[in-house]
């Protein structure tokens, strides 16, 4: 039997966007001087929301859209110490240790003993798999999939290459948008665990009713429940 | 028969180092009020350098790497508004239109009839599959695999997953370093088409004498007839 249950990283296996708020609140602090809040975040995810097309998702492509909108809302003003602070701040994002949610270690470890897993991420390719081999997870993944979007094409690319139908994969994510609604429409099962932040551009309204193959849960330590009762119910539809 | 050939893309599909020449020229005359083109070169490629294990390889690490060298040779003195050109001649590089090189096409046509064929390369996740699709060889392609080192460590690891022993594998590409020396360390074969640019940080010797397994030859167009002559070598030895 070829079951895959595949794991979104950010903000599912661990923390990711509090280090973004962290770092975004110095940003808000660095243009203080020139616009309120509300105006550095608007202009910020308007620029990022345009170069998404050509630089795809990470901490990269939102150093540049960050030093992009500082440039903009300054007229121009902005110094180059302060710039190099954006660039430092990338950096340290991209340095910072990776800190697991709780739970994720020991449920982790129950599920790979039963069941073929992976990650399914997106961001930069070199920053998703330094934060899986830091992660201390490695070991219990098949694959480590970093992918440039998550869309219904590439969940379905991706069951094809590993040799799994739809309705053997279990999705666990905590972006509705990314995690829950292209894996639903392909005919597989998700567990949403939510994180208590989320990007704006990652955000989406409630998915549909799919009954039998949407689980809403509040803590990933309720997973290897969930992926018991799945798999009991697709035994007795046989 | 399972066997598989691996195909880099920058500078081996397309033209790539001259867009980066191009870009580089402009970044020159950017600072050429500061400091000479020797000083110039010299500290991009050490702040290219310290930052490959943060960044990856790809145009975003590039221009960030740009605009803190600028920072760095201006002593602070740069203006916004040219660090605003080097986030724009990041953009254009990633909206550059793909220019195939002489040969490719029909070479990667009448090989896709025969054999199964991959791109794999490095770079920016998003901007290596743009290319790929804009390239118009994608049907070519049973895969695309875009990864963050090409070391023996990712070969070994692409080739198991796609069940493919290390002596049933070809690579063609143009860099030594990448696309030859870790197949090479493998037990694959390997064919090197080299391009008349090269990005500094890929450079290598040459290869260790490997008879029936290293071909290096001038053009594309020549890769069919060394595939034909590398598999009836192999059915000789059977």
């Amino acid at each position: 039997m070829s079951h895959l249950i595949g794991f979104d990283a950010d903000d599912t296996l661990w923390h990711n966007e509090t280090i973004f708020a962290r770092v975004h609140e110095r940003y808000r602090a660095l243009l203080a001087g020139h616009h309120d809040t509300a105006t550095v975040n608007r202009t910020l995810l308007a620029t990022e929301k345009r170069n998404l097309e050509l630089y795809g998702y990470g901490v990269k492509g939102y150093t540049l859209s960050a030093i992009e909108t500082a440039i903009e809302l300054t007229d121009n003003r902005i110094g180059a110490a302060e710039i190099r602070e954006l660039i430092a701040l990338g950096q340290e994002m991209l340095a910072h240790p990776v800190d697991l949610l709780d739970g994720v270690a020991e449920t982790l470890a129950r599920l790979a003993d039963k069941h073929r897993l992976v990650v399914i991420t997106k961001g930069d390719l070199r920053d998703q798999h330094r934060k899986v081999e830091k992660s201390g997870l490695k070991a219990h993944f098949q694959a480590v999939e970093v992918v440039s979007e998550k869309d219904e094409a590439t969940y379905a690319a991706l069951l094809k290459r590993h040799g799994v139908r739809p309705e053997h994969f279990l999705m666990v994510g905590n972006s509705v948008k990314s995690d829950i609604l292209p894996v639903l429409a392909l005919g597989g099962a998700c567990v949403h665990v939510p994180y208590h932040l989320q990007w704006e551009l990652d955000h989406a309204e409630a998915p549909p009713a799919a009954a039998g193959r949407f689980f809403p849960v509040k803590d990933i330590r309720a997973v290897p429940e969930v992926v018991a009762e799945w798999m009991s119910a697709q035994s007795d539809q046989r």
